[in-house]
């Protein structure tokens, strides 16, 4: 799946209803996922590491469409490679 | 860019010295970046708006990496609906 498809596919899914409880609700969604994710990383297993890295990215790309920003634009400066060094792979101090 | 492919850039990009710093401090790095991403929706620009959760995602794709998690896999929980209740969009109640 590509990020454009990603986007949409929770425009989809989950779009009005976020609006609707607005961008403020949603930071405090993604900032829970991104708890559980801590949690899992910490004492869970490979399944649930996969469900809560899903999960946070699922909120952040409906935080992306609720600001109308794209992530496939926003992963762009690593395109070639490290935006302080310009290498590959990091060569930063 | 698909997932897979982000996933694979930020290995060639910061996998070794990721794998290196180890797991905790990439929790840390994440949640630091979602501390940003959420000031950038309370006040930033758009243009900060999508660095923040560009910054944010390159985390959790290099946090994915370090588990040997797939991103890509991680979220087809939501491919034919919502994973609670099955629609599209999501009738949750």
């Amino acid at each position: 799946m590509n990020l454009v498809e990603l986007q949409t596919l929770m425009d989809d899914l989950y779009g009005a209803r976020d609006r609707e409880r607005g961008l403020a609700s949603s930071v405090a969604w993604l900032t829970e996922e991104v708890g559980e994710l801590a949690q899992a990383v910490r004492k869970g297993s490979r399944r649930q590491q996969e469900h809560e890295l899903g999960d946070v990215l699922a909120w952040l790309a409906s935080l992306a469409n609720q600001l109308g920003v794209s992530l496939e634009e926003s992963v762009k400066r690593w395109a070639s490679g490290c935006p302080q060094c310009g290498a590959t792979p990091c060569a930063c101090p």
